[in-house]
């Protein structure tokens, strides 16, 4: 069966229009000139009747419902793992092309996982619905693929510096809500998050697997890295941190090859690589940061050096920082739409 | 020769007692009822006369002279590594033990470099001078020391999660008032430190090493580390993010070992080491956090599991919490110092 692709101007639904996500999803769609021919958005009874602008018209917000995706071309779901399973078929039923930002269909072997900078052939032969990887394991491929290209990984160890959008656009406001709180010397008690977040860091507040020790972040990561980067049996650890930041995401990585690692090369792959930006001044002490990867579609890499931890020389080092909500969702959704538009004579 | 050991009711100067640390050392004294016959604060011409509290009583701040350590037994220095190099030999020569919390003899193989937990034996034998360790490699090496007596570490890594207090007094403002400015919409332009530093992380911003890639904190880090634990050539990666927390050090540890790492024993050891508190509850997802790390004594460690980048199973991963300006600074000092004193009968 030939995969669904769009047609050249598709009718474009968002679902979960009023979220963190659903907020960029909008932004990118219209910064990026997406040909969108009609929109609506979708969202909880809650949020219908809202306002929101595209292209400096109002748009009026809906309520979702199981017939909310007649003529739609294109869904992009990003309202949870429930309203996913539950809606996205029925958009698929409906005609339409679904990507999903949810975790519903990431590891469903029908359904591809796509960083369209790492791996668009997979999307071939799709069969309706299109995942959208955990933000942490799309920022990370980004700046993995093209050394892997080049030379096949052997294992990767993370360390993550996670933003407080990751858990939605409550939980940013809960950060600024607790830390202006924390200036004003009061106490403010968390709702969103678990843990006082105002000027604190936290192991993820994703279930943890009591026996392994492992939380559902940490294991999304390693599973969705493995099928991204087409590594089924890569040794990957990882230790996932929430920290006080906003919206974008940091990680520091080590990555072990077959043979020593020449840093230059690798320095060199990553500036000719898209969706990267290399930031890496030693002189000037300049490496990745949120303050500038914030808003920025590209992945933010820096700090390469070999791991010192590794004699034989063959394990590398970096830090990589990107914008959790575009790169880590909203933007990697709507490139993969992008790929599925008719090709331009 | 003997070393050089504190008379019961030592007389005591505290070189830096305005600083971050220099507050932290006097609170030590007190909460730790070292028994301090007389005290002497020490401070640069700029702080001279102030006044600050010991055991309710005011004691006023002296500019710090080549001549202020006549009388005194013990010198705690904490003000920076040009003033310990400056001033500490002329301690020294007036009769007192310095404990120096600069970098600036933690190398000279005559100086101890001790954490008391951890190698208290360096101590013997001392020249009059004992170095203070990095706050990470002394937080750190409370977790590990216990962890490496049972069963020789043979690799380690660390991605950091530092505080403001590593960078002092003033860098902790600096945080407040460029978290308070971005609340308010304002920009804060940063004088501590390099980087834009509400709601922001980067790489710390001790100089880089253009040809390792590594900065001047990792380095020492490593060091001191293979310093501490007596292994010369254990290898050590390491990366150092300076995050906006006000005074907790954060620590991501991957460490290996020759056999297969038994979690339940690990956790054991952890559990009975002095200096430690295991915070390590699955269930409630409940670990070592800085909200809890701060003003406590207690290494915070938790988070053990094996670390599945190495199938073999001989890698412990581990997340460590610890007070940058206790166990980080001054009341290891203080620890030291203790340890010098006369044993009681």
């Amino acid at each position: 069966m030939p995969a669904r692709s769009l047609p050249s101007q598709p009718s474009v639904a968002i679902v979960g229009a009023t979220g963190a996500v659903g907020v960029e999803l909008l932004g990118c769609l219209e910064q990026r000139a997406f040909p969108v021919s009609r929109l609506r958005l979708l969202a909880s009874a809650r949020s219908a009747g809202k306002t929101m602008t595209f292209r400096g018209q109002p748009v009026t917000v809906e309520e979702l419902t199981p017939d909310s995706f007649a003529g739609v071309d294109l869904a992009l779901f990003s309202a949870g793992s429930g309203l996913s399973k539950s809606h996205a078929p029925l958009a698929v039923q409906a005609g339409a092309v679904v990507v999903d930002n949810s975790s519903a269909f990431r590891m469903a072997p029908e359904v591809p996982l796509v960083v369209p900078e790492v791996n668009a052939a997979a999307m071939e032969g799709h069969g309706g619905i299109i995942a959208n990887p955990n933000c942490v394991a799309a920022i990370a491929t980004v700046a993995l693929a093209p050394l892997h290209r080049a030379a096949p990984i052997r294992r990767l160890s993370l360390a993550t510096y996670q933003a407080a959008s990751g858990a939605g656009a409550a939980a940013m406001e809960e950060l600024r809500l607790a830390t202006a709180a924390a200036l004003r010397g009061e106490d403010y008690p968390p709702q969103v998050l678990p843990h006082p977040y105002a000027f604190n860091f936290f192991s993820h507040n994703a279930a943890m697997d009591p026996e392994t020790g492992y939380n559902g972040e940490e294991t999304k990561v390693v599973a969705e890295t493995r099928r991204i980067l087409d590594l089924p049996d890569l040794p990957v650890g990882i230790t996932c941190i929430r920290v006080p930041i906003l919206r974008a995401h940091g990680m520091a990585i080590s990555v072990a090859f077959d043979a020593p690692v020449d840093v230059e090369a690798a320095r060199a792959l990553l500036a000719a690589a898209p969706g990267v930006k290399l930031v890496d001044d030693r002189a000037a002490n300049h490496f990745p940061m949120p303050s500038e990867a914030s808003g920025q579609y590209d992945v933010l890499v820096g700090r390469l050096r070999p791991d010192w931890a590794d004699p034989s020389g063959r394990t590398l080092a970096m830090f990589v920082v990107g914008d959790q909500l575009l790169k880590g969702a909203a933007l990697n959704a709507v490139q993969i739409a992008e790929a599925l538009l008719p090709r331009q004579g």
